[in-house]
């Protein structure tokens, strides 16, 4: 499996693509991955959007690739080429050929990997968390788009992938907890606790079946709207919605409304963004508990989200598209309910964790500051060893390391 | 006649498009007209503006209908589709086909009407007041715009329409003065007391004679700028402006500018939405009368808006583009140029009131709130009986039932 | 040589446009010009940006034009067409036919023109700066952008002739610097003391050679980033940039970044718009000598601004896109050391003097005041005549005559 992966450099860079392309492409083969084209100095078919990195970038986002199961990181490209399209989408060198700040950075970067690289290929996660990925629900959430601008019908704004599906996953990222994704080719939901499900607005009976029997089973699910609403041919399905998800949901509804923007009342979760917006169904629960309403003069009484138990698993269900604060509340406390813990759960955003288990069968966890200020962090796992300078570690040491300069990654570090 | 009209809903439903719409199609064959599709639950070749109606919008729409001299109201469509590009063009019944929200307030409408019914229907009216409308003035604007952003001839802002004729209609139904259109192939001005004439573009020498012929023998007109400037092939007239309406307007002009926006100076009409804006001409009066100039380093001489009278009438001029308030104490005035008067003129929006004639020569009045919040008026016409709940009501009672939920109407009375 | 000059009028007329129109055309054939068309009345292809000028404006534009060179002055066109494309594309008279306000002021312009013309005729200038034009540089920044939004290639925001060309001729118009054009096909350095170049992104070999040599032997050079990048087929130059012009440079770079606006360090141009914007080259001085640097955590050690001596000249670089204001200081510091001096310089903005030799061989002033407000200037020259009055006018006299109305021109004067 190999995969380009290319981003935002300088204030712009947050590790969010790299993650993200990282889980996806490792989950398609469930096993490593090549980067064969990343950024190298700048990106563009323009001048309009260079960005070369600042001091440490570079290193940063090898290890970062690493750090999600790279097993190489090659660029796009050696050297910047001197006419056409890509004149600006620079290479190592530029166009001058010679040595550079960034060639330096990529040497250093390099012979790191020399010394230790073997320690860190092949790395395995195992993780209790995966998102379900459905191509066929970006293409018709494509058709007939629920936000943006109303373009009778011609809009593209890719809403599924890059607004919802991104979503859930920067929030997973930037909290440290690790995530597969799944497909509905190959939906293995019983190898994970919890799983989410953006609005999975197409899809087989086949498909919501299999949801239906991995919550009864003891599954915990996040559903978000729009789901089991169409067939995997497009088409409405003639009956109440969520159709097949009715039972697992514990509600129906046969009405929906875009809003711009609307409070959650009473502020529920306790966030400073509490807002729900784009898109509200008029959830009427059955067996399903409310969890939230929406402050709005004639439509208040139809529950924002809901939580139903069934069988013996919950669904927890999303009727609206909620702020990154409210969906971070929620997935919290998910993984409460479906018994997922992590020592690094503690460590959140700009301080970012990866881990694994290398070929010896070691663990590895990779330390990522993306701030520019200096972080302390207290080691949590079992002694080990700081990879880079070959120093011991102790659990519950506190870790100073974190304070080098900016966008400089501390990682990896392998305890004994 | 029968005419398809759709509209916003929710806040955004103020009964100005049914309202425009019947007066319009109305006038076309001067009859009752059958409303052929209009907005069940929601409308969009998207789900990006789904509005279903908020409780009593349905019900209201189909008496504001009914007011304005529809026979008959069907939607678009019985239930919703479950494919295809109107997917979200939504109709009583959802894609579930059970009975909903939507189908217990289209039911309980029927209901009435089956009882009412006998009593709404073909309903005549007499309107003293009308606007010319010609799409020819649309199409020509739409060729050379005069607003809007320079659009080198490619611009198609149908300003005509949607905002020089739509304002002049909106000033009218907001403050419930009743109106008919007219159009060129037919100008019965005679009929009328006051006629509107937005931006005539676009008129041939008969129908400048006839305008001109009317205000002679009696007639009021407000005219806006533009009018006269080109015949009924686009061209220019080689003449001063405006054309053979010279003499009835009392002035003539060679210049014209852009504006922004600008203040009428000291403001005159004493309104908070003192603005001009667009357009300017640099009238240069003869007989006519200064009614407000520009406040304008260098055109301040030049005024805005001038008024004439021409044989046993008048003509009002509006040089540049008016706020709607500013529109609405020239109309009210003219009201009184006209000896135009009503009981119902002095309510106004968010009350509306739609009157006529029913089969058995009974004046009818239909009363809407299209507020959230309760309504009092005292009722001003001869006793009657209020169909609905068929309890009389006496001239000068203080009618309470105009509080009753928001959107919801109390309309139709009926005096005995 | 005939040139189409159009521009806006009432409050947006700045005389940029007639001022660079002039200076470049005069240029192209080393000789005076004919304005074969330019604003009569209003232009556009719609009726969406009507101008009539302010009283005054269209006299003081014929003098504009001559004041840059211009032998003769004609409309678009006698009298507005009654139809099609350019209907609002208005001629001296309107669609009437009859005298009007713009008849009148040019009918008195033409009758001046008719008494003095001769003394305005072939006006000759003999500038000491030159801006260097090259319409490749606009082509090739046109394909590969260097601001605005990202366009992935398809943009085309002309940035090098509506942004770099023209700030730098916008600076020098303001502040009455006389200014020529020249072209790489006859890059006749040697006659100026002081060359400004824009963003010379496409150059051969043999131009940068020339500038190399120019700056050798004496000349100043006030050169913009990008410069040199290209060779004259738009393929980047393999070679540490700027290529050929390192060693007049005094510096090498390896790197560029887009940026959105950042302060100059400590200000030390003492502006108030102290901004660099939209491109950022890191410099690595050798012989040059910075003199501005970037507010900017991570890239605040290379400068915005350089300058170096090279042979018996100076080259002054900037790497970025700075504001007028800085641009102006820049430009002012630049005649001093190339040793420009001249009376009128002391004059600028909304003052405005233009100045050459007519055919008797004699100098002729002509005073423009751009405001609506009333000026007074000291006559800096030596005592003449007073053209209009033919009243004289001696060295050192106040003149109270730039007071009267506003866009008045009090040009032109000519001394003894």
């Amino acid at each position: 499996m190999g995969v380009n992966i290319y981003h935002r450099q300088q204030d712009q860079l947050t590790g969010d693509e790299i993650a993200f392309a990282g889980d996806y492409f490792r989950s398609v083969k469930n096993n490593n991955y090549l980067v064969l084209e990343t950024n190298a100095q700048t990106i563009g078919w323009t001048s309009q959007m260079q960005q070369p990195p600042y001091p440490g970038q570079m290193r940063q986002n090898v290890f970062a690739h690493i750090g999600s199961g790279a097993n190489m990181v090659e660029y796009w490209h050696w050297h910047s080429i001197h006419y056409g399209q890509e004149t600006y989408w620079k290479g190592v060198l530029s166009h001058d050929l010679g040595p550079n700040r960034a060639y330096a950075e990529v040497s250093k970067t390099a012979h790191e990997i020399k010394k230790i690289g073997k320690k860190l290929v092949n790395l395995k996660k195992k993780n209790e968390v995966a998102i379900l990925f459905i191509h066929d629900c970006n293409e018709a959430l494509n058709f007939m788009p629920f936000n943006g601008s109303p373009g009778w019908g011609e809009s593209n704004t890719n809403a599924y992938r890059s607004q919802l599906v991104s979503q859930f996953h920067r929030v997973l990222y930037r909290n440290n907890i690790g995530v597969d994704y799944i497909f509905p080719e190959k939906a293995d939901f019983e190898i994970y606790k919890l799983v989410i499900i953006p609005a999975l607005y197409i899809a087989s009976d086949e498909l919501l079946e299999k949801i239906n029997n991995y919550i009864k089973n003891g599954g915990h699910v996040i559903l978000q709207f729009k789901s089991g609403f169409c067939d995997e041919n497009s088409m409405v399905r003639p009956m109440m919605a969520p159709g097949p998800l009715r039972e697992a949901c514990g509600f129906y509804y046969q009405e929906f409304s875009n809003i711009t923007g609307l409070p959650l009342k009473d502020n529920p979760f306790e966030v400073e963004e509490n807002v729900a917006k784009d898109w509200m169904e008029f959830l009427i629960p059955e067996t399903a508990k409310a969890l939230a309403y929406y402050d709005h003069p004639y439509f208040s009484k139809y529950p924002a989200i809901t939580i139903n138990d069934f069988g013996k698993g919950t669904l927890l269900y999303e009727g609206t598209l909620l702020s990154g604060q409210i969906q971070t509340k929620i997935i919290k406390k998910a993984l409460e309910r479906a018994g997922i813990s992590d020592p690094d759960l503690s460590i959140s955003w700009p301080l970012i964790v990866k881990s694994g288990k290398n070929d010896p069968g070691n663990s590895v966890h990779f330390y990522y500051n993306y701030s520019s200020e200096a972080k302390e962090l207290v080691y949590p796992h079992p002694s080990g060893k700081e990879l880079f300078s070959g120093i011991s570690v102790t659990k519950g040491e506190s870790l100073k390391k974190i304070k080098n300069t900016s966008f400089e990654t501390t990682a990896p570090r392998l305890p004994a």
